[in-house]
């Protein structure tokens, strides 16, 4: 199978991040705008070359007058890619109303249950999203904007846990340029242009400005964005090198170096809780021996060189 | 002596990244600028407090009419504050087009020569200059779109080697308030407002946006700012651990780790030389037993779970 320019990225991205591989089955979430309908087709190509399995999910938002018609236009799709086909329908207004939550969160909240749930009842294990490098260096330049330090700072990741990303290595450009040269049909997905107020500023009118300081910002972005993503493995490896995992604790060896600090953020992220800041991650490393404190939930103890964390 | 909000943070800043101690004998880089003046003004009441000795150095530019009485100005507002002052005159111009490079750089070039060489010269060990805050983060977008890891992210950083930076705590509206609260005198010095076409987009047109999105986004680079700074503290401590330092060559002992990458950037730096990017040290990294490669002028051979680097 002779693969195009396109495809050869997002395979050589896939092999270099180890993001599938032959015995995978994977889940594709497809809203059927023309990010997701490239991801379904370079996956659907990949997919005999590379041997894994493939199926779509389509959440089925209700939120416009076309929701029906986009279900049934990717059902179509699929049935021609003979492509296993999934879909529900939710009520995104509801949901946001009942947990006082946005639109925008309602509706991935629903969407992820509704590809998690899909995932299990499939026995499938890993989920794929249609995220690109736009979107890649518009979280990176918003997570910097709202703080974050160099881990956060990775915004959207190729592989975490489930959770893939293959398409992070194209951009927007070579996505309408890719569904332009191949005619691949697709709905404009009205949500994509209903993204937040700092995804719009960030979107049209700050990434304008970037371009005329360097015409390549996107490069410089995704360059940062792999190495911050070969740092998080780093992290990663220090933290299971320095911890033990208790029935519900876990011990951390501080070992005095520029680690201590990060392995207390991913402590807490095991625990599904929001890690301290900067200054609070400060003084639970300084505690003298015996101190205690608490922060989000988590009770932590400094015992000699090591941390107790319990939720 | 009682210090003002603005010293106490300057204070601060220089007790928790030790940039001086009371031993120090300090040239102060004084334009007459508002940013400048601040420096000078602070530098001279904390001397009394921490017992550091100052001097001013002041490179005329001669590049406006006014360069002269520029001069005269920081001279008085010098012995009024009975602080050693040193003067050049230089001409910018011959030496932008001699070294071909522009006027911008030619007229720093010029400015750190004079520096160093009234430091030798007095035997003084720092040089303070007035960058602040918002110089930090205009420099880190810049790096970010020009293309930087997380090293070069820091920006400016508050101390490195003999030069020092204690206002990058400080922001332009807490220096305009510090000058305008203490009736310090400064002149309009225009080179700030020369800055250059990507600077100027940055601070004009940029940052405004940011504000938007966050009013307090200043903060948030700061911060991230100080986690990087703590980061290079890093990778140096691991240069220290593992280079071995010959005559003409080091030795660097690779531990297949994210580290590897940086050490090979610091080796170049040591050397003066342009650091190879993330795909040439990549490259590097992987070479098999005997490899050699030759990058910007150093030459580096793989030996066993080490790298030869020689210039």
């Amino acid at each position: 199978m002779i693969l195009q320019d396109f495809e050869k990225k997002i395979f050589k991205f896939i092999r270099d991040y180890k993001i599938f591989n032959k015995y995978d089955k994977i889940l594709l979430g497809v809203s059927g705008g023309k990010d997701s309908m490239s991801l379904l087709h370079v996956m659907s190509k990949l997919s005999k070359t590379m041997g894994f399995e493939i199926s779509v999910a389509h959440l089925n938002h209700c939120m416009r007058e076309e929701a029906d018609s986009d279900e049934s236009f990717v059902r179509q799709t699929c049935e021609k890619l003979k492509v296993p086909f999934f879909s529900k329908k939710v009520d995104v207004f509801t949901y946001s109303k009942k947990n006082k939550v946005g639109v925008e969160v309602a509706g991935r909240n629903l969407r992820y249950e509704f590809f998690y749930e899909t995932l299990r009842r499939l026995s499938y294990n890993k989920i794929a999203t249609a995220h690109h490098m736009d979107d890649l260096f518009e979280t990176m330049i918003y997570r910097i904007l709202r703080g974050t330090g160099i881990y956060g700072l990775g915004g959207l990741i190729p592989i975490e846990e489930e959770i893939t990303k293959p398409m992070l290595c194209v951009d927007l450009e070579e996505i309408k340029n890719y569904v332009t040269i191949n005619n691949i049909e697709y709905v404009e997905d009205k949500y994509n242009y209903s993204l937040d107020y700092a995804r719009n500023k960030i979107r049209y009118e700050i990434t304008p400005l970037f371009k005329k300081i360097n015409p390549r910002y996107k490069e410089s972005f995704f360059r940062l964005a792999k190495i911050i993503w070969g740092y998080r493995e780093e992290v990663k490896r220090k933290f299971e090198e320095r911890s033990e995992i208790g029935k519900d604790s876990l011990k951390l060896k501080l070992e005095n170096d520029f680690f201590d600090a990060e392995i207390i953020r991913i402590a807490f992220l095991k625990f599904s809780k929001y890690p301290p800041n900067m200054e609070e991650t400060e003084k639970i490393i300084k505690m003298r021996n015996g101190g205690v404190r608490k922060i989000n939930e988590v009770s932590i103890t400094k015992k000699y060189d090591s941390l107790l964390v319990k939720i």
